[in-house]
């Protein structure tokens, strides 16, 4: 198979260059499946031209619901001339064009996978995550994207609040951690009570989002940080394992 | 097979008598998998009462989070002596106990069911649900359970306002009922395009919970007021599909 897919991410100064999320679902589901790929970096102020230049669509809108909002990942297969945006659209475009690869949104999975996602987004949508992430993230990027992504989470996620401000400090610092266990308890309240993966013994793009979201405490604050630690122990150990299973489909290509 | 089971349900005076979406859920779970059973009414005050008749341990409590709450649907395998409560958990029960009937959490869903479940209640728990619906079922309630329903839905749903202060009127209804059409469309935006059941073209559980929570707008309002009417057109018909493709599954026996 020779490398005709390319993966659009947005790069940071850490170790890894890769951190977002979003992408390493798409990561993770590249390497999932063993499908060659290469990974071409973008700033975050020239992910607009990217799309333009490629003839892209958005599939997303800005919160006024109309203009459009061009977003990492984005994945040009060359072989067809696919160009698809969105990691569960792209999850999806895999399956179907690769039918010979491991299927990772499995028959009769599809509506509970939008389901687990929006289930996933309406806990993980706290201002605790956003309070402990952010500023680290910003200040974990290239000088060309920080002004960018600085302007549009301080906008849509901080309700205009600096992103340095909305770091807490001290007692409330241990207040906001103390949230977020709480709100992943609610989701390792769904697994069942042996259950390694979502679906059990096999692995599903279901876990590679709970992955993808976990992962990002270990790449912010680094492998022998308290911050990821604590993470890892949460629930059993239940993330710090997920993570650790899921790693051999980490690399970055 | 002999009847060796009783679901234990609340009765109203509409014409089915059978009014719960919880207690349907589990209703539906067992005429799927003809499984025979025997209703057996119970009024909300008496629920205490039966449980510990019965010795049966409450699971859920009270918002404390210690005082035990005594809830309907309660199933009593007369065959094992087990007493279930909380639907999902009888799901789960019968499909264990009686392996010989069709599952309807199919192995490699049950953490799907759960955040489906949970996805579906976060959408679904909102101001127009209880302003459309707890007036009019606490009106179709016998006497001796309305005082019981009032006091605690009033208090746990309505934030003390009285049942009938908060229905909405005029252009407010018509609010409500717009804004009940989108919560439901976040549902439907889960679903494959061409699919009928949550796994495609099999039942499982998923399906018995939405269809349980549509159906008692039908159960409410009767099949031929103008509100079912709207309920079942929207998405499609989407919801009124499900409940008409069920409906053979909901025969109270």
């Amino acid at each position: 198979m020779t490398t005709s897919l390319t993966l659009y991410d947005i790069p940071s100064t850490l170790p890894s260059k890769a951190w977002s999320p979003n992408i390493y679902k798409v990561r993770y589901v590249l390497n999932y499946k063993g499908l060659p790929h290469r990974t071409e970096w973008v700033e975050f102020p020239h992910i607009e031209g990217l799309y333009k230049r490629l003839g892209a669509q958005a599939s997303a809108t800005k919160p006024d619901g109309v203009a459009p909002h061009y977003t990492l990942p984005l994945l040009h297969d060359h072989s067809t001339g696919a160009l698809v945006s969105d990691s569960a659209a792209i999850a999806r475009y895999l399956d179907r064009t690769y039918p010979e690869t491991p299927s990772v949104i499995p028959k009769g999975t599809d509506t509970f996978h939008y389901a687990f996602n929006d289930g996933l987004l309406s806990h993980f949508r706290v201002a605790a995550l956003w309070r402990l992430t952010l500023a680290k993230t910003n200040s974990s990027l290239n000088p060309a994207s920080q002004e960018y992504y600085r302007r549009t989470r301080e906008a849509s996620l901080l309700g205009g609040q600096r992103l340095e401000d909305a770091v807490p400090k001290g007692e409330e610092r241990e207040k906001e951690w103390a949230n977020l266990e709480e709100v992943f308890g609610k989701v390792d309240a769904w697994y069942g009570k042996g259950d390694r993966y979502v679906m059990g013994d096999v692995v599903s793009y279901a876990d590679f989002t709970v992955s993808a979201w976990v992962m990002w405490f270990r790449t912010l604050f680094g492998e022998d940080s308290e911050e990821w630690k604590g993470v890892s122990r949460w629930h059993g150990g239940r993330w710090g394992a997920l993570v650790k299973d899921l790693e051999k489909y980490e690399t970055v290509l």
